[in-house]
């Protein structure tokens, strides 16, 4: 019997609120997914969603799995309805994967007041829609929903369920906490209890509605279960499902069990960004192991410790996951910090304790402003470089600028901007007007209509972010915006921060650094 | 022996990412958190943090707290010197608090390797400061730090660091798992063992490194632990500490243990947004229990179950922990959904099956260009309004509209917008120009003045929070940008969305839909 890491991103996952997949998404998530190496990639319910049917067509010639099979989800026949000829089970055929997931319910006051039938109609309908699927070749898992509400309120009902799937041919019965109201004490007892009267598999599918659902899949796990739902970065309607990263890393690196083929751990964060870089939901930095976050020290007091010893103050090395250690500059760490910072940005500060102490002092006064470095590096790279060369790093002189966006009839999308700089490079002065689907864009290109001449290089440099925060939104129209965007040469991408009460003065501000810190990089002087 | 739920918000908390909180800041999350009932309140670390040694002097006077004491926060007198005459003992006697939490080595290695010293010295200095405090009529609480990951390379002398904090007449001792590498089964198991040998109410202080905190908070309380320390919302270092507010909502509703006074339980959902509101820390939508998205439903296949049966789907009634059932209307849903969303809304759609049809299309439709309305009830209240009435909600009609910003200096600050529309209510052609702190105010500013000679009664309404998002960054210059502007009439706020290539387009789009839900929200028609 082998452990099943068991994927539902793709299906459960989707139920999330903002999230909508397209098809050409759930295709490159799946393949990601089999990078990974989760053994079974749940791809949708044929049938019901027209999407998911044209997934699974196309998923058998376009995805090449290494890792993973398919499997398709749908429900059993309907109440008092022959199976051969129920369109839901002919869909899941027709999806022509190796796995079928049955969704079922196990708990009878869902089976009498939502599907309306008696508990021995569902049985029935459990067991002739797994036999028939068996027949046709389908390794079929059972997903009993609702099962620990159901277990703890009628726990003979709940477990002829899973008897029934048994019997009738399922390979694993998954045990369903559908409302995620459980705890992981209870988890494990239910768990334990029925793997002493089934002889079947078991899996276990949490959602996180107590906070619990990674906790709970492990306790499963701990009481006997060998298969664990959940979905990447936890993705999922109301609070989501067991978040799988956090799961299989903890799996692996807690309890020293392989469930990844060939150690791909390594990859673990680069997937889960890569994947919420395709649902375009922004990543939670917070989020265990693969987090933005989850390596980063603030504290000024450790801050020194840190230096000497890293593996006192973290649980893991941050690689073993793909992630990095990262340390915070802000105004509760001290000198300590930004010499770190500095040597993970491989700055030597040593000697330099009069910059260090400059540098510390204009950050807590820009923090007090608004800005925060913690999530632009560039930016707080460009600040200590300046401080380090004693002068700013500049490439040009601005003299003015100015943009316009205007209405240039009454219907959808016409709205042009334009945008006017006069500014001075390479001994010349340019005026040059962009435009652009807004008033950065047109920023943007008006600045490298004007820099192009002098730096040709600018055409590498890409904006391909750009993200606004109203700071201190009760003090109204005073309010102070602060800008992080987002560039990239193809190579790298960097980030850097402009803040102000105007929105565009804030966005020229982080353009600008943009800019200068990607000539910088690429080692260009000022011309 | 009392339960103790243990606030470090203000002190552990505030090492998260991001956050930055001023004096008033903190004294504003004091009181919310005295509301909610926990019974102690870790201010800071006076004497450390200029800011914290201030929140003491003025808490004291300022705060009238109801059910909290106040603790402060500091290390024990430093190796090898006077206990008496440390400057940090002092700072800490100074706050004057009733409460004084202690931090203590208790992993050796940390002992040797960071703190240089041995491990008799550290017992001696965690004895003395414990004595000394104690004589000077303080509660001590005393947290272990690294307790955990010492235990299990050391159990012998970590243990010894307990019983000399026990030993010296410190109240409680919590056992912290600083790195945050703990499960829930290591918890329970190290927490009952230690409880054996020590005579010491023990309390327990979790990060989330490994996605486990809640859980790990729960294990230690079900060994044996009488105080859980946390944090409103998991704000802390790295992926945070235990949500103190998932951590007592499951102490209360799952155990049923009664840890906050007057079953505050009511005002949950409502202080944890409002801390965030302080903090300016986004809220995590899946937050559980006080999450936007907690109790919110998504699939078209449960609607109408839910409409009928709601506790079949919900683990709690949402009303409990002051949060509510959302339904969302998305694709995936079909009419179901729409028509318990009217219900929401207030809107009885009984027999209305041409518009809800309508109504759907609509939604899929938009949902492709780019719109959600998860976010934005009132664009969808207007949209379903305007097909119910077969005519769209509209106080106005628009001629044009523009806006320049522009430098009027090369210094900070010199950024002017200013917005001219051009638009007819009332039989009257109106142009008016607005300037504003950036080209929405500005457009915000110029609406105002075109629309007051007509609707006075926009003069309550203002914009209160202003969100962008770059859908499909990967496409560039083409990206579409999502617009979602939050109103408040300072009884009720509501949020409406644009789509567009171009921000101000979209953010036009927005503040329309702003102004016309704010207007007929108040019953007035079109002048």
């Amino acid at each position: 019997m082998s452990f099943h890491v068991y994927d539902t991103t793709l299906r459960d996952g989707a139920q999330q609120e903002g999230m909508n997949l397209s098809l050409a998404d759930k295709l490159a998530i799946a393949g990601l997914l089999d990078e990974l190496g989760v053994g079974f990639i749940e791809g949708g319910w044929p049938g019901a969603i027209p999407k998911d049917t044209e997934f699974f067509k196309r998923a058998g010639s376009e995805l090449q799995l290494k890792n993973a099979v398919l499997a398709a989800f749908g429900s059993t026949r309907k109440a008092h309805k022959a199976t051969a000829s129920d369109p839901q089970v002919k869909a899941l055929l027709d999806a022509e994967t190796p796995v079928v997931t049955l969704v079922a319910k196990s708990d009878i006051r869902h089976v009498e007041r939502a599907l309306k039938t008696t508990g021995e109609e569902n049985l029935a309908m459990i067991s002739d829609t797994i036999e028939l699927l068996v027949k046709e070749g389908r390794r079929v898992v059972l997903d009993a929903e609702h099962f620990f509400d159901g277990y703890r309120f009628n726990r003979e009902y709940t477990t002829s369920c899973v008897k029934a799937a048994a019997d009738a041919g399922a390979e694993v019965v998954v045990l369903c906490d559908t409302n995620g109201g459980m705890v992981p004490s209870f988890i494990r007892e239910i768990v334990a209890e029925i793997g002493q009267q089934v002889d079947v598999q078991l899996g276990i599918h949490c959602h996180n509605d107590t906070g619990c659902a990674v906790a709970n899949s492990l306790a499963a796990v701990e009481a006997g279960a060998m298969h664990v739902q959940g979905t990447i970065n936890g993705y999922g309607e109301r609070t989501g499902n067991a978040d799988l990263t956090t799961v299989v890393a903890n799996l692996e690196i807690k309890y020293g069990n392989h469930v990844l083929p060939n150690s791909n751990l390594e990859d673990l964060t680069n997937i889960a960004h890569s994947i919420a870089e395709i649902t375009n939901i922004a990543p939670f930095a917070r989020q265990p192991y693969v987090g933005q976050s989850a390596f980063t020290h603030k504290a000024g007091l450790h801050a020194s410790a840190i230096r000497v010893d890293p593996d006192l103050y973290q649980h893991i090395d941050p690689a073993s996951v793909g992630n990095d250690m990262r340390m915070l500059v802000s105004e509760m760490a001290g000198r300590a910090s930004i010499e770190l910072k500095g040597k993970e940005l491989g700055i030597d500060l040593t000697g330099e304790g009069d910059v260090i102490g400059r540098v510390a002092d204009k950050v807590k006064d820009l923090e007090a402003k608004g800005y925060t470095f913690d999530a632009a590096d560039a930016s707080f790279e460009l600040l200590l470089r300046s401080e380090l060369e004693d002068e700013p790093i500049s490439f040009y002189d601005v003299e003015s600028w100015r943009t316009i966006s205007e209405t240039t009839g009454t219907g959808e999308g016409e709205t042009k901007s334009e945008a006017t700089v006069k500014l001075s490079a390479g001994g010349k002065r340019y005026v040059a007007t962009g435009e652009g689907n807004g008033p950065v864009n047109a920023l943007d290109a008006a600045m490298r209509l004007a820099l192009l001449p002098v730096y040709p290089e600018l055409k590498a440099i890409k904006l391909v972010d750009y993200k606004v925060r109203i700071l201190d939104s009760s003090s109204g129209t005073d309010a102070i915006t602060r800008v992080t965007i987002e560039s990239s040469d193809g190579r790298r991408s960097w980030r850097t921060v402009g803040v102000g009460e105007n929105v565009i003065e804030a966005s020229w501000e982080a353009l600008g650094g943009a800019i200068a810190y990607g000539l910088f990089k690429m080692g260009i002087a000022r011309r």
